[in-house]
């Protein structure tokens, strides 16, 4: 499992926002949209992103609702693969595969279409932050029920006092920045 | 206002997958999953959309939760402008404009960050889907809080029958799809 760290790490941590207290006392969001908004950030982290799947190319870019809608777009577009959303619980219109997961307060459900993935096809699945790897695992059992071949998971963010990189394994874990 | 055809219509209606009685028994939803995975729709939907957007050229992208995100992104990044991201109450972290609007039943909030557009700066506001125009129509009395140029909104699909286009008057209105 790499933690070794991108070219463009520092750079892009230039445009991120530390707020405090948000959503709760005590925690300090990872603001992106400082780096969003920048079309020169976006070049930078879009072309990282490039980087890191072509060293294994995917048939499809997944990305998870919504900052992962964000990060995987222009991701998919770059790489001319398709992009596979996979949505909170009763947003997607066609038969779905489901998967419940723990939150700190109670359970929450991720939904993939059904004909999204046909069995073996790669697939590079990518979200704003891990931290916990709550999410992240249970797109990881998601994408298992379609069949899909996970290539690796990709992160804007890491928190590594979180551990979440601990829930993936044995997947391949790559984020561009860490704290 | 300009209700004229673009020349990618037809070709990107393929990739359009009606599902029948979705949210809700009568309603026929206009599913974009099998555009988003298809790598020459996504090219070809990205292109109508830069087309679009160069024509009056923005300083940003502002997109609509959370498929809004989907099409603004690439569209931000083939410009090589910014992308602001139009939210649903309580996700965004930092000061926020706050904008009310009716739903079918209650009411729902957006939210821009304060320091996302500064006033007077040019912006296209992109999403799937113009409706019934409610959302819509609240993003650009939230952005007119923040002093933005509004120079258009621009739809993947819009639904004629619907009139959501009179809502936004005399905002240009434009959809790659309409039915």
């Amino acid at each position: 499992m790499t933690q070794s760290t991108i070219p463009q790490e520092e750079e892009l941590k230039r445009y991120i926002r530390d707020v405090a207290d948000f959503p709760k006392p005590g925690i300090v969001f990872k603001d992106i949209t400082p780096l969003l908004k920048s079309p020169e950030a976006l070049k930078l982290i879009v072309k990282a992103m490039v980087e890191v799947c072509k060293a294994d190319m995917p048939d499809y870019i997944a990305g998870i609702e919504s900052r992962g809608f964000i990060l995987g777009m222009p991701l998919a577009h770059e790489l001319n693969v398709g992009f596979i959303p996979v949505r909170k619980a009763g947003k997607l219109p066609a038969a779905t595969y489901r998967q419940e997961y723990t939150l700190e307060y109670g359970t929450d459900v991720l939904e993939i279409h059904q004909d999204a993935i046909e069995p073996g096809k790669k697939v590079w699945v990518i979200d704003d932050l891990l931290a916990t790897g709550g999410t992240a695992q249970a797109t990881l059992a998601l994408l298992e029920q379609s069949g899909a071949d996970v290539l690796g998971m990709l992160f804007a963010i890491e928190l590594n006092f979180l551990n979440g990189r601990e829930k993936l394994s044995p997947c391949k874990t790559i984020s561009l920045m860490k704290y």
